[in-house]
């Protein structure tokens, strides 16, 4: 019973249109109303990985579009393994991967965008980054005291650094930024791996206490639990001024990892499953030459 | 007899709103009113770049804004001997030119402000671009067969490619990114080199009977000549639709290369005096850190 629907499977998380988004009405333990168990959904997935590399074949043989996935999440929702276990049959040659940490100094000698915008993926290629621009208006707008070491000016063309205005013309910075890369050919898909605080702390112990994850472990990600609420406002703001049907956002239940990757897995399928990729075909002219070649190759 | 006011000294040629702006109206020999002989303002010039030089310095050490110049001409106005005359006083640790060519193939795999986003000025540095992304609405409108190696999708998010929407669509973005930078800090100073057909024909007729000048000459600037009027519509219209307060629009006479760099030296001169740029101040407690330090070298 493979998902012949991923668009309508991941319907249920799809959010074009923040006008009237509420963070709140997205539960992070749903299925999404599918019946579901973990095993099935882990046969699913495996399904969805072949599937996801015959359509980045396709992408890279089209050579028209390229695809910009954006993850973002609270500390521990699984960013990084849903990297590893949704994309890992693609073969990397069509997929560059970005981590984006605190910015270096050269980094914030620039605009906001910049770095982004310098790891942009090829035509043809799928670029995921893990972590975006997006930080700014989330992490910085928590910690609006990161603002000082981009020496944005005070008596500037921008609003005050920090005030309301600020974030909106960031978030219109964004939406401005994507609405370009969607019109010359790259699909925008954005994640928010949305986990609950009480799943958050499960796993922030597990660190702890399990020797193999404990190098992960990092007490300023506890201390972050403290700005929780400042962070889904920031987490809602950025989704309502940023979601559009050209670079739509996905709010995917993340309390359970098995259904999160699954989900995540069919919301790309669906993103390029609209793009119709095709194989180029020849022409009749490019026909012929292919079988000259052959001929010419047999005599040789 | 120095320039006391450099922004009333260019003010004829300043453009910040396209609304109402005709090229036509715009003289290509004009000295903008002010009585000047081409003695004076090679001298006016020397004391411009001392000027420069300077303030150039006070942009790097109050490390708040950069300065991006955008270069546009037609053929032998004058680009690369603008840029040679009027910054050649200025620390080229902190001034960096970049000349854009046609696209390289890695760059026609990215949206159009992608390579000229990568090398933006970093906070502090004056960044020169001997042609821009203005290319993408002036060569590439008057030649749209250049966007088939862009491969847009045609039946994308933008419009037809080579429809009037779409130039309308680039022009946007355009303006959406220079509005982002200069929220960022930028400060955005576009020159349009204004030459006549006529004065352009004399100079390329010099290049070919110049035996220092003539491996400048390109057969293919003679050809473009043909498409003179298409090139000066689709200025007319780039500057119409990107012209603003905070990323004015220069047109510069051409005609006298003498008085085009004195008029770009100073609209350069002119938008960082805007800026206000000051030598940091220290506060009581570095002063004391530097009054420790020089006590600590002398005793050592």
């Amino acid at each position: 019973m493979p998902i012949k629907d991923a668009a309508k499977f991941v319907a249920p998380f799809r959010v074009t249109s923040g006008k009237k988004f509420k963070l709140a009405e997205h539960a992070t333990d749903s299925l999404g109303g599918h019946e579901l168990t973990k095993e099935e959904g882990k046969l699913l997935l495996e399904e969805g990985k072949l599937r996801l590399a015959e359509m980045q074949e396709r992408l890279y043989a089209a050579d028209q579009w390229s695809v910009l996935i954006i993850l973002q999440a609270m500390d521990a929702a699984g960013k990084d393994s849903t990297i590893e276990h949704v994309m890992s049959g693609v073969n990397p040659q069509g997929c560059q991967v970005h981590s984006f940490k605190a910015p270096s100094s050269e980094e914030l000698d620039h605009d906001f965008l910049w770095r982004s915008a310098k790891n942009l993926p090829e035509r043809g290629r799928i670029g995921i980054h893990n972590r975006s621009y997006y930080e700014e208006v989330l992490v910085v707008r928590v910690h609006p005291e990161f603002l000082k070491a981009q020496r944005l000016p005070l008596d500037g063309v921008g609003s005050t650094p920090g005030s309301d205005e600020f974030w909106d013309e960031r978030l219109e910075a964004i939406a401005d930024h994507e609405r370009h890369l969607a019109r010359a050919g790259t699909k925008v898909i954005k994640f928010f791996l949305h986990v609950s605080k009480e799943e958050q702390k499960q796993r922030q112990l597990e660190r702890i206490d399990d020797p193999v994850k404990n190098w992960k472990f990092n007490a300023r990600d506890v201390e972050e639990r403290a700005f929780w609420d400042d962070y889904m406002a920031a987490y809602e703001q950025a989704i309502r001024n940023t979601a559009a049907p050209h670079a739509p956002w996905y709010v995917i239940p993340a309390d359970r990892k098995w259904f999160m990757r699954l989900a995540v897995m069919n919301a790309i399928i669906a993103e390029m499953e609209e793009l119709k990729l095709e194989y180029p075909q020849l022409s009749k002219e490019e026909t012929k030459k292919l079988a000259a070649a052959r001929k010419a190759l047999l005599a040789s």
